[in-house]
């Protein structure tokens, strides 16, 4: 997507054919800053230190993290031996990232199948390659599905009037490397001609809303709206509302949704006004195994210290405007001696979930629904 | 209520008997500071500026800074009309603010059934300590109605098991003169020795739970949690909620509820899980006249920048042990360019809610509940 007018994906190749870039996250939206990464270490410390985050991205970042590492291999005496180490090493920095682990180990089975060394560097480069071009395809299926659903609503309005969207978190293009899920339609439309709108969940305790979706919906000039995470309910009484679009974490084979906390109380007002509530995902985020969601998906606990502290860019000092690195600062919010609780996600059951937007197309969020969208699922 | 171990009203005459003396809530949690108002304009000061917020201490606050307005016109050539263009000017100060105007428009009625300069300052005197002690007497009969509703649910726990109540917002003794509404059956219930702990919405835009909930429950020693917005419902489905107690700003005598931004999305979470979701309100609260809340309560916009831009002290400084004045800095959270709305409350259909604790006993939020309840509201 769009940053200052040029084409970005949240991880690509270096020039020198010896390197891989990224974005350094952590900084956005105050600075944009791209970052070199020219060693297996490079790549583990961004993945460790959140220079990148989502699923997508942290996936492809570590297949092209793994061809640093085949770089690395290519004078060593095994390089089997040290390129299935060096993924390990990757693989331990966020040990809960299904795709970092798919996609180590993917380089590393490749890579076993041929024998010479610069064959197997040739191999690794190119792994890294399609799965950043896979994950980029997926979502731009994602993208061409949910189209059609805004294409439909926005055929029942008046010329010009916008399709208003709801969306939670940042299930955008920064958390794969294209496109992103939920937001995958938004672009979509947006490049279409539709006209589209998004009201932004600012997405509290992270404000991943507030700093990544809404800058890079800014960045690529779709409109839209940052709103604290209490407002959606008012605006979907009020018609304001008409299409609510999230991401998720991971989703049941039966429908159950999880995703960044208080994704459930926005489905519950779509559902009190019968507001569309879809959920767009890559099918890699399907868990096959858990029937129930609320009682079986495990919610991880995060320390209160992202709920008591925020960073932001002092005000009246014009430093939102320089974009410095360094320039945020944190602030505590909370009365001392108060205890903070720090849930991560939450579940959304499926009743209350319109469809799935997969890259086959749009499903049901049902287990015969997504079973007859993913037929080769089914237990025979 | 209790601050550092002393009891506080939000509101009292000072020692010498021709001041007022106030906290300023704009600086908590960070620094408890009390102000000493001596004149109209300080007390008109202390409203506009927000020293204090809150329907039931603005109107106490006013009814006060009446009495400065009756010494400063002891002396003046025509009381009654100074002692009216004073009041006038407090009423200025926050026009929407209902408990203001009635505070006001009290003390010039009051006044003017006596002749004496000297009588009229008594009367004046006397009629701001009854508003206040009014209030606190409301405040403490809702606490004892909603004490009951608490019992029993403590009953039905094992012994020792504390009562989870969520609260949004701050509906705390520091909105009104000592108690609260949301509050007060907190405290009757910690003071009756039933375990209560509060899950406590940090409340954005604002932050009002988290700076000013969670520092009175702490500084009266009741145990409690601060959670981002998004988090209620999660809680709700795993059982760690028993009891939702909201304020409000206005409900109708059908049962809506506004209140602020976010209480809809509690209420339907509560609905959807079975919990109670209760809301406390001082009579004075009703709206005889709408039928109506979602359709005709008219919501505030505020500005965006209290959603951009937020306040806290510094990390790492140790500032926040020490709660020095003015140690708090203001940063911004949100990407350049990025517009951003702020609707101030929003409206919870009367359906969502289970009932309505006022100071005259618990009734359903049905018009023929709350009329049951108030007879002499019935049109004839």
């Amino acid at each position: 997507m769009l940053v200052d007018g040029k084409p970005y994906r949240t991880v690509w190749m270096g020039d020198d054919g010896v390197s891989v870039e990224i974005i350094d996250q952590r900084k956005l939206p105050f600075a944009f800053e791209l970052v070199t990464l020219r060693s297996t270490e490079d790549a583990a410390r961004a993945i460790r230190e959140m220079y990148v985050r989502g699923a997508g991205c942290i996936g492809a970042v570590a297949a092209h993290g793994m061809f640093l590492a085949a770089l690395e291999c290519a004078d060593a005496g095994d390089f089997d031996e040290l390129f299935f180490r060096k993924g390990e090493e990757l693989k331990a920095t966020r040990p809960t990232a299904v795709n970092l682990a798919w996609a180590v180990d993917r380089q590393v089975k490749v890579v076993a199948g041929v024998s010479e060394s610069d064959e197997k560097v040739a191999l690794a480069k190119q792994t890294a390659l399609e799965v950043a071009d896979e994950d980029a395809a997926w979502c731009r299926a994602i993208g061409e599905h949910g189209l059609t659903l805004i294409k439909a609503i926005a055929e029942k309005k008046a010329p010009g009037e916008p399709v208003n969207i709801l969306t939670h978190c940042n299930a955008g293009w920064l958390a794969f490397v294209d496109f992103g899920s939920a937001t995958a339609p938004v672009y979509a439309a947006h490049d279409a001609g539709i006209p589209v709108h998004v009201w932004v969940d600012e997405t509290r305790p992270r404000n991943q809303g507030a700093r990544l979706t809404a800058w890079e919906l800014g960045q690529h000039g779709v409109p839209h709206t940052v709103i604290p995470d209490n407002v959606g309910g008012h605006l979907m009484q009020h018609g304001k509302v008409d299409l609510v679009i999230t991401g998720t974490d991971r989703t049941t084979f039966t429908g159950d949704v999880a995703n960044k906390i208080g994704t459930y109380l926005k489905a519950l007002a779509a559902h009190d006004n019968r507001v569309p509530f879809y959920v767009a995902l890559p099918s890699s985020t399907f868990d096959w195994e858990i029937r129930d969601g609320v009682a079986g998906i495990p919610i991880e606990e995060r320390s209160g210290e992202e709920v008591s502290c925020i960073s932001g860019v002092p005000t009246g000092t014009g430093a939102e405007n320089t974009a410095k690195d360094g320039c945020e600062i944190e602030v505590n919010l909370v009365a001392k001696g108060s205890p903070v609780a720090n849930y991560s996600f939450d579940v959304t059951p499926a009743r209350l979930v319109t469809g799935l937007i997969t890259e086959r197309g749009v499903c049901e969020a049902s287990e015969s629904s997504v079973l007859s969208l993913f037929p080769e699922k089914r237990l025979s």
